[in-house]
């Protein structure tokens, strides 16, 4: 349909199936392998688009989900060559990328700004949306070594005026070693989805009222995309405390910035993300 | 039609008919009515709402535009009781404040979010859009009177971090007393929609390019709404002197702001702008 | 007598002298009118000045007290006319705007830029004050739609760096549709001056020391003037406790700000408060 | 006189008397040994209070103005007994400490705290009242080792958000082994006095002018107190150039702080100056 | 020998030995692969270690040098492994990583910890020590990419306050599609070392000396390393103007920053690059 | 020896021999006088230099150890000649100011500048080392007097940024007119050296992980010299609790500081401490 935009999803990474740490779906429709798809409602938010689903390169350090430094930086460079080849298409009018710590985003946005093609990415985007609805905005993140790359995102970001804290709660990532996969979030999220009160959900609504609380909060954002299915519960969860508040997660948060990017013909500024060989250039950057 | 959202723009004053310092519609259509519609593209940005326009109230302090602190006072309160009985009806899912100071712009948002209805306005929607697109962002203004009173804006808005400075272009508006209005803006604009090369736009472009050079913005954005229609061709002029670079302007920025708040179903935090007696309340506030 | 300053008190608003809400005198001598005049010891401050009393305009929202945003907004407005009247009339040498939240002080400051009369008001005397006897100073403060208005005040004060918190006691204002007016401030504050121990006090001693301990405050202000009448048993409250430290209220700080502008012969920079056509213009506002 | 405060003033040093770099008075009634006292109209200030001079301890270091930091150090600590001796003696209600460069400020205030008398000075002073009338003030000082010490007061103040600039004029101090006393400030002083157009002079006014159109300055204050008399020649002449605003000097801004600090009966908080063994103590500092 | 402590030089990445864009030795001994060992006199830095060189991953985006962040990102993945090696091997008690923009260093102080090894990089070690020796430092840098990528490592680094600048010279690195090689920087280097005046130098003293006088540098350091030949010259130049001040390279401040950790004992804080399942967690990170 | 470099470490002050006050040694072999000199294994930080003690001036106010600004302000001045006869001698490529709090630093660097001998002292040692290890340091210190005037230390060192918090000990230095020595900290040290469990070592874990889990401290300092010695046990105590992060102290700081710069010529920048008349001079300080 000719008014309709044209955006394409693109996974962080993608495990082997035969992985013992995949928790999500690797086959189906592409609304299958959207994750949270159903439980966040995304369905809304692309309706008005034509959508592609890229299943994002094979995690070139194990068969596990990305969390520290290392892994980032390994997912954030196997990503890049998929982003500029679907920049350079002209099939997209905008890139999501998918997954909340944003491996890449930085330099997709580089790649975008080339050829004028919009990038969003979960944290910034919920950072953006965050600064429209309050003052200060808190996340909620799971491993410490994920929380401590998160930490990075709001510094580099710009953001630290309006970043309150991270709030962890103890739930991080399947990784091979280590046997607490029981208690682990997709697990509790499987539960929490068939109704049941969980654990999880539990210290997330505590995590997010002590932002609230002690750290000047005014709306809750998530960290880790493992995290997202979260939102619904921790906002209803708040709500029952009495506090009802706007809370965040990166997929819809992206999605609507992308539109907004769209919709307004920008991608980034060439002065952000300069070409290799500018018309014109500074002497001097602040 | 259903699926639809419904939003009215509210201008921050209107003046009498018979003003010599009129230099707008007031007369006609609501696409007549809203400024610069045709020569900033405003249409494509309101095709998929219902809007409806809202003439303002009508300037308390004297007949010409509003440009100091006193006088955006007055018209901020003149216009929230405007702004209340639209929220308060139940006939729209958005407002968006037209005028480039954005007078009753904090207040507006809180009577919004006591009616679940999200308020956008033209500073604050730039400083948004730049942030997502650039470091830093310079604004470009007019009087002395009207910059100082916009400085704040940036303050108020937490913004600092992302503000690269203010840039004056020596075209204030019309007020009684002052023989200047042949030089003015709206005959600058006149002619330059004509097609003319004018004295105002290569200010703009040349302060446009020493906030690039001098100042480390990376995006522009302009203050007073009568500015605004010089957007495409500072971004024109830019672009001629080999800067192809983001410039914004209040409308279709507050616009796309509006759409993005609707579409998320967010107004604004209630711990940013509190009810009267919530149902719980913070002991300390930082 | 000729070398005594010539000074003006102007009250934010005044209520109907039948509304339910008004817990202070509106009939006497302007030291009766002149809110916690006794208790405050304001007498001492007024000795050396010729001063006269202005009851503000009455509120144009209602019969109640100004608590949220909107109600500021509206007072700071009807206030305006008053404050240009005075300012202009030639009476007065300086000119103090009472109440806590100080509607309209930035823009009383601009019209008293340009008759050359000093405008004080009471947030920002504390600040000032403050500044001069602590790094960092805390405010003591009761409903959290004031809290948030009254944060913003320290924003636009460029006090960012000064601020340790606020502390709210849950003492909201007056206002129709609630019934707890028997706990509210002003009937504690009767019990206390006749020498009662209160909950009031004790939750602002209490509010006071957890600033010192946990928020790095070094001096303790009031937000909303309805508090300033803690300030001697607070300031008594803490010293039992061990903290001999400066505690303001917001007339005190006025008065003596005011006479410190007046010694100096200034009011506010023509670069801050920038007159309509300023005889010199920058191009640049940083 | 029994409601007459008694203040006393404190030089930072004094110089031998057959010091070849004595530049101003050493003999005579108390208003000859106030620097200024005629030009800068300061008996003004002194007519409500009874005064003393303090001639200040004999320069350590030389018989030269201090100027670096050692020498700045080696002040500082010989001022120190006497301001102890005269807190402690109970004759004066506040201490002025003169000197531009304000050594031994800090320590001056934590001995004023402890005899609960106030002390100002004339860096500080400036910073707080300029912060009273603009957003940012700048500073015209001399030689760079002198500006590089009093940058250091600006951040120890706490004052960088209100800090513009600091801009020089190349009129050192005198000190031996240069031979360019003749060039110096005091005979560009003593020209200036007797109406004559000075080089010193029009180098302020440029530097002053500078700092409002390059750095942001709404406000001008001084550094060394060796350019005091400088304040109402740059005063008049901005205003010639249409820059009609505040410019202090640190004599006035100290008196009137000072008698802003007795009137409220403050020293400074025992939270910012401990005493050695405080009845309460905090176990964090933020 | 016992004593004496065993580091590593990491290249950043090394091209194919047929690449035109080849202005480096890569063949020889290890003295004659680290890059202007000779005219930046680094032997006396390596003389007290024992020291290994490790030329590098190979370019995995093409055969030129790194400048844009997708190439860092690439460069960076790549010699993760490389780094990760070493550190696990017992053979070093430090890494160093080598390239002006320090691709993967964070992620390499994370492994580093990981294993109890100090890794330093040219970037970070050069605000480190400039902020040692002077209040402010600028870089001189080459490329807006490359300059906008090494801008973020400043703010990354939390180093903003202490940050005046960058200033450019137009000196780009080579990449395909782009004839300037000629006048590019190796070529520029070569004459300089041979005794010439060069455009470059010159441009880079310029620029060192406006970053002086505009921006507040009390430092001088230099961004690409491709740029570090420069700083024995830019030294020079300035002192030759009458700036005799610190003027670093990314090498040197490396070495010696690795020699204190290793002195210290001390490789990064597992809070700041937390351990995959850590011992003890924090649930807030502020 | 010809290689190896001299340094000469100044104690801050003296106190006579018979002083009540004395808890350390003052005869002996320089590795008897340098406090802590087993214990903390200084040994090894001072085997590649030649190093000489100075026993620092007589303390002149008193015979207790300096704990409050006024003591600071006077051991600071007299200092100062010593370190200048020290600097001018030629006979040291660097000097090392023992005590923690450091007085006259800034004034001794300086003086070093201009004889371009490098000067370092403990706590900005401290603030250097913490910054390469970690985001944020907290500071374990003592008394609130000494406490607050470290503070500022912070402040000046443009540190604010990397600063978490202080955490105080209710362990006061030892001063004439309280009798609370028997609890005092060098008790406390003895008994922890001889193996003992002790009150103090166990506050000082307890405030170093309370700065770890409330303030964000991913490193630990100590500012008072006197709990220098704490250093192996908060560290060991941590790792205990789980906390496996850099604990650092003064002295081995600044002795790997002072080699660092010896090893890179560098003292201070000439811009940052200028010399009474330099060549060139700026017109704007930023």
């Amino acid at each position: 349909m000719s008014g309709r935009r044209r955006i394409v999803l693109v996974q962080p990474f993608r495990l082997p199936e035969d992985s013992e740490f995949l928790t999500w779906n690797v086959r189906g429709e592409k609304q299958e392998l959207l994750m949270n798809y159903e439980n966040l409602g995304l369905g809304k938010y692309l309706e008005d688009v034509d959508w592609d689903f890229h299943p994002g390169p094979l995690a070139p350090y194990g068969d596990w989900p990305v969390e520290n430094r290392k892994e980032f930086a390994l997912v954030a460079a196997a990503r890049l060559a998929i982003v500029e080849e679907l920049a350079k298409s002209g099939d997209y009018d905008g890139i999501m990328l998918l997954g909340g710590g944003e491996p890449g985003a930085l330099e997709s946005r580089e790649i975008g700004r080339e050829h004028g093609v919009p990038v969003t990415s979960c944290a910034t985007a919920q950072f953006h949306v965050a600064a429209m609805v309050g003052s200060k905005f808190s996340v909620i993140d799971l491993a410490e070594s994920h929380a401590m790359y998160y930490r990075n995102l709001v510094r580099q970001a710009g953001m630290e005026q309006r970043f309150a804290s991270m709030r962890l709660i103890p739930y991080p990532l399947g990784r091979p070693g280590y046997d607490d996969q029981r208690n682990s979030l997709p697990v509790q999220k499987e539960r929490a989805l068939a109704g049941e009160k969980t654990e999880a959900v539990e210290a997330a609504v505590d995590a997010a009222e002590s932002a609230i609380l002690e750290d000047g909060a005014e709306v809750i954002t998530f960290g880790c995309s493992g995290t997202f299915w979260l939102q619904p519960f921790v906002r209803a969860g708040l709500k029952e405390r009495g506090w009802d508040i706007p809370v965040l997660e990166g997929y819809s948060s992206a999605f609507v910035q992308l539109k907004l990017l769209m919709e307004l013909g920008l991608s980034a500024s060439a002065l952000q993300f300069p070409p290799d060989r500018p018309d014109r250039s500074r002497s001097r950057i602040l």
